[in-house]
């Protein structure tokens, strides 16, 4: 079993945002040698997601929108006990859940398997600084 | 190592709706001759989830209204951006991220490891056209 | 390629609760002797998660409340369908959704391949009687 490990790091110059962030994803499968096998990305902060969907900029504005009116931005204690800690981002912490952490994409003759307008994005909610995202590949 | 790669296809008669697909992951499994591994199951179209939950028909009623709550159907742009690009979908691709894009499995002794209640779903959200669904298999 | 399957047993003294199940997981990692590969944690039952954030007891109560907002408890049939089975809990199968089913993390150097917060928890939202979760690991 082969395996390959890579961690791209992302710098949002925003609060909320998303970058497509394929090419990598695929470059690292490539660099595997993986011909048969899952990669699975995910974001190492909890204020972030990585997903699966279509890259399409007012799609975005409606995530960005939507995910607003489910767990509104509030610095306060008052709505958010989390951020009686000092924290001002615990609407960050809802929307990631939302959005999910991960994602696992299977490997096929070498490639990412995928539909025709799946693409993998790095969704920030809680930007302005360096955060991660792990690549793994296994398989043979 | 072992893989098993199969696309499964299919079409609902409606725009939202769920079907079991258990048997048909189970049956990939089978074929795999994988004994101990994971397989990963994943909508391939970006308005669809894969998830696990309850064949339970009452449960798929209380979903389909509860994610209509969420992020209603509604064709205009004026609410959804992503409507603008001349789709009805928007909806669909919100409430997608709701439900999930894929399940991991795990395989043991050659069956799917599941609890008492475990089944897959597929979930459409934007049917009437034939879409896909991938089952990779990995293991030994 | 080595695998390795344990089922951790929890049963949680009310509705809802989070317990963290980092340390259990770690370990069935090194007992796994797997130095490189992916482990897959997941509920076994519908109405539960596993999902990974932050080990801080005031976010574990916005996610309550914020979840109980989402999908609030009603056990009668006239809010969810589900609950005419005689059953009360279709709420939980809705939370369970949102907070995800599954986690799959890297293996690194035989050790989960983290960020610096990254905590992995058991969600319960319909306790008071024993649940198991799944632990996989797969690599060499």
């Amino acid at each position: 079993m082969k395996s390959f490990t890579e961690y791209l790091t992302f710098t949002m110059p925003a609060r909320v945002g998303f970058v497509n962030i394929t090419a990598r994803v695929a470059e690292a499968v490539r660099q595997s040698g993986v011909r048969e096998g899952l990669v699975l990305v995910n974001a190492m902060h909890i204020t972030a997601s990585v997903f699966i969907n279509d890259d399409e900029s007012g799609l975005h504005e409606d995530y960005r929108k939507w995910l607003e009116q489910l767990a509104p931005f509030d610095p306060s204690p008052a709505r958010y006990r989390h951020n009686a800690t000092g924290e001002d981002n615990a609407d960050a912490h809802l929307k990631r859940q939302v959005m999910g952490r991960e994602v696992v994409v299977a490997v096929t003759n070498g490639k990412l398997d995928f539909g025709p307008w799946e693409q993998i994005f790095y969704g920030e909610f809680d930007g302005n600084r360096p955060k991660r995202v792990l690549v793994k590949v296994i398989g043979e």
